[in-house]
């Protein structure tokens, strides 16, 4: 399998968490966003249709997406699963996954901040409230979302002893915001989640800066 | 059950399309989203946790977020199913909704709109430029993934005979571009599915000026 992928870019960093998790032997390919790699003829036609990363191979099969890709990686390789197939415990996850992945992570993106700065010509302040604002608005949400699944399970992941979709996408949401200098500290269940998430293998080796593609 | 949703959120119609699909008895519960309604203390704490429409309901199990309500409706009420269970055509359907549910209409919705309008006081003119510029970098991407669909089947629906989630997604998203007076006529592939799908009962029962909180 290739895996198409962006040191820096969160929704890369989730498929590389899934990988991880389940053992998925596969080559690491950079796709530079910073530079449009991903906008390439090449790319866009034989690689990622959406003109993104990130995007797996396999054969003659190519699919990009984060959420779609690790949805295609449970069925491909089930062990160990991670959106649960018990209809209302799925739920739950694909609940806060989709908090994270529609509401907050889309509106952050490096594509969304570029068109601020170039187009709308916003100040580098203006462009961290919008940031922060985004932030601050989601991740109540996900607290609230941690708070309601802590009432039948001690963690210590997002829903209990075993990392879910929800965790690959929780993770590299925060990595980002910390980066972004955002104060997390509020959101106590979701850095509880995060510390314990560091210490993982799977989650330490997908981090941005231990890919291959990594620049200071 | 009873479905939360404001007539105008493209994510409810989503929703009210894969129920009337299914054919699922609901109760309708209007949730004014411009006056905050679905900010309301006693609404996050037992409805939607995530402060937003659509919400479903069924007995103690409250859900928020369109595309987990939807999944979890295709194991509650399986037909006609609408994600396919083949790995494949499951990866192709969830790749496209996720391109809209992900990358388009969370940057072009009513909060991200009025931020831009109340916070970063841009003109009339930049806002509808900025929904214009995800509209058409979106929407270039839905054509090339539909186009590559076509080659293994012969429509109406955005992968073959029937609908799944995709059209969920793909119709309230064209119908959202078509009322902020987008030029859609370039991407034919989607517009023939969005015109097919309104002579749909399912789908047109799910329309906006339909539904009983709708105002002019």
């Amino acid at each position: 399998m290739q895996l198409y992928s962006f040191f820096n870019s969160s929704t890369s960093y989730r498929v590389r968490i899934a990988l991880r998790l389940k053992g998925v032997e596969h080559e690491y390919l950079g796709v530079n966003i910073r530079t449009g790699e991903h906008r390439a003829p090449d790319y866009v036609k034989h690689i990622n249709t959406s003109a993104a990363v990130p995007a797996i191979a396999e054969g003659d099969f190519h699919l990009g997406q984060s959420l779609a890709i690790i949805d295609w990686l449970d069925a491909r390789y089930p062990e160990p699963r991670l959106i649960p197939a018990e209809p209302q415990a799925r739920a739950r996850v694909l609940e806060l996954a989709y908090l994270i992945g529609c509401d907050i992570h889309p509106v952050n993106n490096l594509r969304v901040l570029k068109y601020l700065q170039d187009v709308l010509d916003v100040t580098p302040e203006q462009k961290s409230a919008w940031y922060r604002h985004w932030i601050a608005e989601g991740m109540a949400g996900v607290e609230r979302l941690l708070a309601q699944a802590a009432r039948s399970h001690d963690g210590p992941w997002c829903f209990g002893a075993a990392p879910t979709l929800a965790d690959c996408c929780l993770v590299p949401q925060i990595a980002n915001a910390l980066r972004m200098g955002c104060d997390l500290s509020a959101y106590e269940r979701s850095m509880a989640v995060y510390r314990h998430a560091s210490e993982h293998p799977a989650f330490a080796a997908a981090e941005p800066q231990r890919q291959p593609d990594y620049t200071a």
